[in-house]
Order: structure tokens, then C-alpha cells, then sequence
């Protein structure tokens, strides 16, 4: 069975709260929503930190919440979640790479899913920041050339996805420049309920994708929504 | 009543497709189908080219193809359609810059709408070039430092677009540092049949609303598709 891991950085969420960063901007909560919706699924999710046991409290919480997933949920240190056949990396953006370089070893060969956004708010609204390879996946590929790195999850609204009974319903693009990572990573969004995973061609593509999430929100914040991307015709 | 200009280069079109540059791919229709939209939408249509003959030669060929929309469409050289209340630079991204610097004046106070996007097709892909501003759009702007410069239009399929019965639904999402610009686009975007204005904030945002054009094109190859971009839940 796919096993699938995210890095759940505690320090990182507590810090953003300490800042005002609201929740729906931060990456932490959606790589949380996220590892529910994959137990959802029926999939094994290990959740990483840098401290286990701070992921071991990440678990319980999501445990406490929805005690009935399919699929288990386990915490781990950073080293055992990228043990797992699938690395779903939900750090905040500025931490990404950090992260990554530390298990360049462990993460050779493997597929290794970029969801980050490098984003800024200012004022009404939020801004993408340009990354010095354009996109957070490029340069999470160029830190793991080992690795067989997708984008995907970027425009997923975080308090709809911890929400499992928000009905929610929307588009994932993926791309990458492995096809063995695109499929693997389709497969994995297409297996969560309410998500359709589209495929959006080479890692190139991660630059403009993660630089419309800040267009998103900025939709969201401007009409008070949760709106979340379609596209019709498909 | 509003009334709108587009440039529609006919020279840039015909070299455009001596290139074997794909219709769908090129400003041109797209401006072209616009032009037409608007004019269904009951608005005074001027289009504009570097020569009035070649703009007329378009018109005749709008005419004859949709003989009973409620609005007129007259061609015009671009400094005649410039005098239009609302001016939608429709020309190829790449000599958006050129066009209107030679109408600064004529331009000034006024409304102007950038729809071009920086793009380049590479194999199965169409990638986001980007501009030395960012996009397309702040270039337009700074060019025009004394216009109400917003941006607007550019996820719409071409071919959906020049085709009036097509059913087209699409949202168009539309940014300015000028709310007065912003309130003129939406309220244009919004009499287009099948159109919905959403208001995405300042022009900061029409560098990833761009950009983010490659992708939509991008999935279209990849899924022989059509697609148009729907916000849900907004």
C-alpha cells in the first residue's frame, strides 16, 4: 500500500501563531488537512517533525478528531517519514530546502511531492514571491537530484481541508519532470475524496502554479470565501 | 454608453500564422472574440490597427460572421480606437509595449486593459516567459504612467471566444492599482455573456494571473481539452 508522510513542523505552526500568520496562509495546517484526507483515503500516513514527539501530539490531535480513518496515522522524526514510499514535503515554504537537504540520502529514488508556496501578505492581499529557480519544486528537485519530485496541492484552501466533512471539491494540478513521480502523485491526489488530479506537464509548470495560490487567496480574501479552482471542460 | 477599443494587428496575426503559431496560442483571436463578445453585450466596439483598412478588413469579417449583434463594431487606425472610454490592448504580448507607447497621450486618464500574456510553446507545453516587470501588464502600466492601467481576460480559450454559441462560462479575473479601472473592468467583464468579474486586487497580481495562463494552455494539451477556469465557492 502507498505509504505517505509529511513533515509537520510544530515549532514552525506555533511560531507562524506567535506572528498573526493566519492558519489558512500557512502551510502547516494544510499538510495536516492533508495527511487526514490521504487516512481518509485508506492510505497509511506517517507524519514527520524534527522532535517525534512533537509529531506524536500532531497525530493525537488528528486522532481525537477523526477517530475513524481507514487508514493509521503515525508520528515520527523527519528521518522516518522519509522512509515512506511517497514524501509529501509541508513544511512552510522558507524551510523547505533546509528540510530536505538534512535526507538527501534517504530521499534518493523515491518520490518526493512539493506542496509549498512561497507567499507574503501585505495588506488585502497576498503576493507570491518569486524563489531563485522560480518555483519552491525546482528548488526542492535541484536540492534532492536523487529524487523524483512533483508539485501538487498548492490552491487547496488549509481550513477546508482539515475540515473532512466540508464537502470540499476541487482541481489538483500536478506536474513534474519524472513521469513515474506524476503518476504516483495523481494517483495519490485522485484517491482523495472530493480532489480530481489533473496533469499540468513538466516541473516548469510548479512556477506559475504556486505563484496563482497567492491569486487564490487574495480571491478569498477579497470575498470573504473559500473559493477553491475548477476547470471546467475537462 | 461604454465604448471599447481592441487592437487587433492584422499583420501580427498573419506572421503569427505563417509561423505556424496555433490560433488558441496567439492574442489575436482572442482580442477578435472579445471584441465580438462585447459588441453582443450591446457595446460600441472601435477596433483598432496600425492601419484603418486592416482593422476595417476585420470588422467585415466579424459582420459577416455574427450580422445581428446589438452593439456596432467599426475599425479604426489605433489612434482612433484609442479614443475609446475603455482600451483593450489586444495586440501580441510582445509588442504590447510598443503600441502604446505611441498613444501615451491620447491614453492618459484613461482605462486601459492589458489581456496579453508572456508565452512561449515548448513541445507538449506552452511555458510563462517573464517580463522584466514581472508581466505583461505592470510594463503596460509603466509605460503608460498617466492611464488607469488594469488586467483582464487572459484564461479565456480563444476558440471559445470567437465562437458566440460555445456556452462559454468562464471567470475572468481582473487587478489594478486604480479602483476606478478595476470598477470599469469589472463592469465590463461582467455584461460578456457567460462572464463573471472577479475583482483579484492589485496589479501585483497579474504577474501569477498571467503566468498561470501557460498552465491553463498546458492542460488543454495535455487533456485535448478547452478548458475555462471557474473559482467555486466565491
Amino acid at each position: 500500500m502507498l505509504r505517505t508522510c509529511t513533515w509537520e513542523s510544530a515549532e514552525e505552526l506555533a511560531r507562524q501563531r506567535q506572528m498573526g500568520i493566519p492558519a489558512r496562509a500557512a502551510t502547516a495546517p494544510a499538510g495536516r488537512g492533508g495527511a487526514g484526507r490521504v487516512a481518509e483515503a485508506g492510505v497509511k500516513v506517517v507524519i514527520g517533525s524534527r522532535e517525534a514527539q512533537r509529531a506524536g501530539q500532531v497525530v493525537s490531535e488528528l486522532v481525537t478528531t477523526w477517530p475513524n480513518l481507514p487508514g493509521a496515522i503515525e508520528g515520527a522524526d523527519n528521518a522516518g517519514a522519509a522512509a515512506a514510499d511517497v514524501v509529501v514535503v509541508a513544511t512552510p515554504w522558507d524551510s523547505a530546502i533546509t528540510t530536505v537537504r538534512a535526507l538527501r540520502e534517504p530521499l534518493a529514488g523515491k518520490v518526493v511531492v512539493s506542496m509549498a508556496n512561497a507567499l507574503h501578505k501585505e495588506g488585502r492581499e497576498m503576493l507570491a514571491l518569486v524563489p531563485p529557480r522560480g518555483s519552491v519544486a525546482a528548488a526542492v528537485q535541484a536540492a534532492l537530484p536523487q529524487s523524483l519530485v512533483s508539485a501538487a496541492f498548492h490552491h487547496l484552501p488549509a481550513s477546508e481541508m482539515e475540515n473532512l466533512g466540508s464537502g470540499l471539491e476541487a482541481d489538483v494540478l500536478v506536474c513534474s519532470d519524472h513521469a513515474e513521480a506524476s503518476a504516483a502523485t495523481l494517483e495519490l491526489v485522485g484517491r482523495i475524496k472530493g480532489l480530481r488530479a489533473l496533469d499540468a506537464g513538466s516541473l516548469n509548470q510548479a512556477a506559475a502554479i504556486e505563484a496563482f495560490t497567492a491569486v487564490c487567496i487574495t480571491l478569498n480574501i477579497r470575498h470573504k470565501a473559500h473559493s477553491t479552482l475548477r476547470l471546467a471542460g475537462i
